[in-house]
């Protein structure tokens, strides 16, 4: 049984300071979850726009010049011929691709995993022009008292999967890309195996099938190989449209467990699982028969982006109980928990 | 000056035997190139197609069970409105890519580099899934006496960029896929610059901006990372749509120099040039102000598909001149020659 958190949703926009004069926050969403001493940390994406002007689309984005960062903004007039609105979260101006909303990363802290207080400051903020359209769904894999941080970088580039860590949730270290455009939904197994690291990670092959979750191999996290493809998506009306992999996975006695989740019909996302063999992690050992969970509140089906549950953070207790952070309709945090054997038991 | 050979073109479809019944050769162009004892060897990609039906548009593929392979044809009524011809290379049926000619990688040689002897047989077939639509458009780095090839592989996953490797152009060892979809137009310099390998790739950010050329390095040849953006499309009319790099840089005291393809207004491709850092070769110093090669001959205006001068192979001879060979019209494998100090004379 999944068990959503009755104080749920637990982290919202309004909680949130703007991370600079003339914005807003409208989303606060996708969090990455760990354990880090006596707390819960959660690294939540925040997604701020321009206060909404008559007849116009306002699309901010960093411009970075002589090593200096400044929040533009592109004024369109809602009537353009040039503009197509795709949905909220994105439009198409001249033939290029922006984001509505400029997201940064930012630190939810908690005792109990429930009630959390918001870092009144940015934690990641875009750092130079391939990151221009914002940083977003971050992932936290602890290897060796280290926390690897990886999360999607977004520009006129395109959209690639960016690495950095961390010891203390205070100073950062960039690694660099680790993953070219267009390429997100990257999670980093928390050892390695068979003397590699081992990520799922989700390139877009746009036109040709549909994107699926690759496997990848490293000696040292930085540098990837070995790419093959692992799990496409299975043709269901859960699975119309892309999968893509959530936290990094849970080890268990019969397999690495991954909760992917799935964009479907009517542009539903619903969470799923699967088992990975744990000595050959590019070998699936069982699937879930249909999603363990899929829009049914209020504060899932309506938001930003309705009928959107997207996870990509969890923290195991030490009963086996998960808690699993999720985003809905890209603009709240949520949690709801069940335990590591009751999704084992949704395998076949 | 640069001298386009009076033999030209020098291997056309014609010359090669299909690879199976039923097929037919369409092209033999985009060649690798490289000395190997007292020969020049190519690698010429050959694309098939089936022998035309009335009313029907074919695309053939390899379709692999149980680790065997088989040429299947998609068959698609011309008239079908699920059905849209891009170009004469592609086309789009019920919402997927596909390729409207399956290609395979042969080697051809020569003792002079002008007259060629094309296998009868292929040198690399699509060997899986992933390679289903067919392998494409080598290049070849010669490092510490073994024949690093990469290729891009293409099917419903999308274009990716494979390694293999040969010591004999006998045997090959298969390495793995080094850039994962959508990537190609991958070149690996073929020596370490402090400490690591160095590649540049083209991945496709589709919908954002225009695809350009990035930078990656790797301590083993077969992970990748530290992908930094190097080169956007300048704007001009010669490169309105994408830049990709050819073979592998040549170093000389200068720098590294980089032959790239772009292509501009009404789909045409031409040649141009980048001096990269010798130490810091993700640093750009200097730039060739406008192409030196495009379409002018008729084998580089008529064929399959037209206006496309494309080059993924040259040879450095002893006293400074370069042998670049290059694939015209998505048909021919051509060859023209200049010097190593002409083309840096066009750099500023």
């Amino acid at each position: 049984m999944l068990y959503r958190n009755p104080k749920n949703p637990l982290i919202t926009p309004k909680m949130i300071e703007p991370s600079a004069e003339g914005l807003q926050v409208v989303g606060a969403f996708n969090p990455a979850a760990v354990q880090f001493n006596d707390e819960i940390i959660l690294i939540i994406r925040v997604a701020e726009t321009t206060i909404k002007k008559k007849d116009i689309v306002s699309v901010p984005y960093f411009k970075f010049t002589e090593g200096k960062s400044k929040i533009e903004v592109l004024d369109i007039p809602e009537r353009s011929p040039d503009l197509t609105l795709k949905d909220t979260r994105g439009i198409f101006y001249k033939g290029k691709d922006y984001l509505s909303s400029l997201s940064h990363l930012r630190l939810a802290r908690s005792k109990d995993g429930i009630n959390f207080k918001v870092d009144e400051k940015p934690f990641i903020l875009p750092a130079d022009r391939t990151e221009s359209f914002g940083v977003e769904d971050a992932r936290i894999s602890k290897i060796n008292d280290e926390y690897y941080i990886n999360y999607t970088i977004v520009s006129g580039d395109g959209y690639a999967t960016f690495l950095s860590k961390t010891k203390d949730f205070k100073n950062i270290e960039r690694l660099g890309i680790i993953f070219s455009p267009l390429n997100k939904d990257v999670c980093i197994f928390e050892e390695k195996v068979k003397g590699k690291y081992i990520a799922l990670h989700r390139p877009d092959n746009h036109g040709f099938g549909l994107p699926s979750i690759w496997y990848a191999e490293s000696p040292d996290l930085i540098h990837w190989g070995n790419h093959k493809c692992l799990l496409r998506p299975n043709g269901s009306k859960w699975e119309t449209q892309k999968i893509g992999a959530g936290a990094p996975p849970v080890k268990t006695e019969y397999g690495w467990l991954v909760i992917y989740h799935a964009k479907g019909e009517n542009n539903v996302y619903s969470l799923n699982l699967i088992l990975l063999d744990l000595k050959y992690p590019d070998k699936i050992i069982a699937l879930s028969k249909e999603p363990f969970m899929f829009p049914e509140t209020k504060y899932e089906k309506e938001g930003f982006f309705g009928n959107v549950v997207f996870t990509n953070g969890h923290v195991v207790l030490p009963d086996g109980t998960i808690n699993i952070y999720y985003g809905t309709s890209d603009e709240y945090t949520c949690m709801a928990q069940t335990s590591i054997n009751e999704l084992l038991n949704l395998l076949n």
